[in-house]
């Protein structure tokens, strides 16, 4: 039994139950969690149980769904259960505030809901359900079209690196960054892969590594400061990583360390994919310098993990936990609805036009 | 009491002992070791108790001064004292093979015992007191010189970032990359100084940042991978650091991470120095490329230092624990003889000639 054997996030329709691997804790143990309550999926989020932007939506929204399930049981007329669902959308929402596509999911389904309050609920309930199935669905097909147009860039036997965890952990199937790595996998592309560790909180060695290798891909780990070396030795034919932000020049803001990867490829002519969903395309953002970069805590760098602390008492450390890697180092932005290259300030209006014509 | 009270190898002439700081309590607590005991001082070299090319070279120097002493008292013919003195040279060079300063500093020691076979034991151990103090100065004075070359290229108030531990604790005093940070500290240049934590042994978060803020400098620690970050936001006017070698046309082995610094501090043209004792540099190796770099054990990176192991079992890990920057990353070497510029296989030469000429 692989971690692939499982999606993150999926609906057990018989159970009525969501169902998650708990990522903290991988990579020791694969534990699947059934969980049917809603305080125990509020914990589950809270507690990083699931996360990653993705997978976090497609969990509120089936979470959301299964709650109205009870609800309905017990209130028939619209009112008594608009006023439930309502604040079981409230309580879901509060379990990590900055996570965008928690509130967003959750409002595309209370959207559903108020459009549809003419319906009796157990109409309702059903129309509730296919929004859920359809915004995980939606995920998928989001990441399997990044994954199929990244694969159209790289060439069987290729060699890849990855910076921190734009996996399927962080979403339903496939991921982002690494949906090319699984599509080619299944049609035997046979890559070797190298997963940068990704300090401070290592989500490349808990989280990367462990998802290829589970996969049976040939994947190695490596430092975050070894990259030079691996692309100095030619074993690097090109670079995904995921993001977290895309300004409308092609600025992108990603883990912290992503933009030293595109620094060092540049120089030996390696083209730096970014993967990213139009969702995280924000064209209100002029360029990366808007970005605010979210500063954490030193413990992280100083002490987590370790068994002791790794540094003098009271040193100064800076932790910002993402970067800005200016669009001149970026060779192309991979969407779902194509591949934009430089100048990004017209590509990018043109994926946002062919997403508006669908 | 701070660290920068003891130099990190010194002779105690009073007690007539090899005083140390214990390298692997470091930075937990401030230990000084009096040796006097030849097994005790090899045990410290292969523990790691002392560490750095040059400091385990003087170390050595004054072991076998100290133990030369001993085997005095009881033999006082040449050749009785010869053969127990060759015995303990050669258990000494036992403790780290693959150290290149250890046997060069005995060597040297037992070159000035076979010059003066002919005085007697007496006046020897005179003489190699004299040459294990030399040795010991040289080192001073080599660090000394490094740093002040290094400090003409910067101003006070600058931004300076290092990586690994080049610093007082892998040298007698001052260090070499942090030289020039210890003198014009003296001079209340008042740098700003980031420290890469420098994985996977992480010198950089428990040495280097440890030895510059217990001199009391501003020093602030970062993960590798956020090097890019301090150099994009304009607080870094310079970056020093060390090797393990120099070849003749310039290119620099050092510390795993080196390379990816210098490949940043291009982009944003900021000047990247090697500080490079003469003894470094090998006119012998033609290029980088004929460097052979050392692979270590994958578990520095999977489970050293860590609660638990923080990847998967058996995944594939790459550890080298060097790199090669190459020679147009670098702006300029700074030896003890001045600081050699591009083309680096002229400029080598003639500060190998000045050496020469001295």
């Amino acid at each position: 039994m692989t971690i692939l054997d499982y999606d993150t996030v999926a609906l057990n329709e018989e159970k009525n139950a969501l169902v998650i691997i708990d990522q903290t804790k991988l990579p020791y143990s694969i534990e699947i969690l059934e969980l049917t309550d809603l305080k125990e999926i509020w914990d589950a989020i809270y507690l990083l149980k699931v996360r990653g932007a993705p997978a976090i939506g497609v969990t509120a929204a089936i979470a959301i769904y299964l709650e109205a399930r009870k609800i309905a049981m017990e209130a028939n007329d619209f009112d008594g259960f608009y006023k439930k669902f309502v604040e079981a959308k409230e309580y879901l929402d509060s379990s990590r505030p900055t996570a965008v596509n928690l509130s967003w999911a959750l409002n595309r389904m209370d959207d559903v809901v108020k459009k549809n309050k003419d319906k009796n609920v157990s109409e309702i309930i059903d129309i509730l359900h296919a929004e859920a199935i359809e915004i995980r669905e939606e995920d998928i097909r989001v990441c399997k079209a990044i994954g199929e147009y990244g694969l159209s860039l790289v060439k069987p036997g290729d060699g890849l690196l990855t910076h921190c965890n734009a996996g399927q952990l962080a979403t339903v199937k496939y991921g982002t960054a690494t949906a090319p790595m699984y599509l080619g996998h299944e049609r035997g592309y046979n890559f070797r892969i190298f997963a940068d560790e990704t300090r401070p909180l290592l989500q490349g060695a808990r989280l990367t590594a462990f998802e290829l290798q589970s996969a049976g891909m040939d994947v190695t780990l490596i430092c975050d400061n070894m990259s030079n070396m691996v692309m100095r030795n030619g074993w690097v034919n090109a670079i995904f990583v995921g993001c977290d932000r895309v300004a409308a020049n092609g600025d992108v803001a990603n883990k912290i360390g992503t933009s030293i990867v595109a620094t060092v490829a540049k120089r030996y002519n390696i083209p730096f994919y970014v993967c990213a969903p139009t969702s995280t395309i924000d064209m209100n953002t002029p360029t990366g310098n808007e970005i605010k970069i979210e500063e954490r805590k030193p413990e992280e760098v100083t002490e987590m993990w370790y068994k002791n602390r790794m540094a003098p008492d009271d040193v100064k450390v800076f932790n910002p936990a993402f970067d800005v890697t200016d669009n001149d180092l970026v060779t192309g932005i991979i969407t779902e609805y194509g591949i934009a290259k430089a100048p990004y300030n017209e590509s990018l209006k043109e994926i946002f036009a062919k997403k508006q014509n669908k």
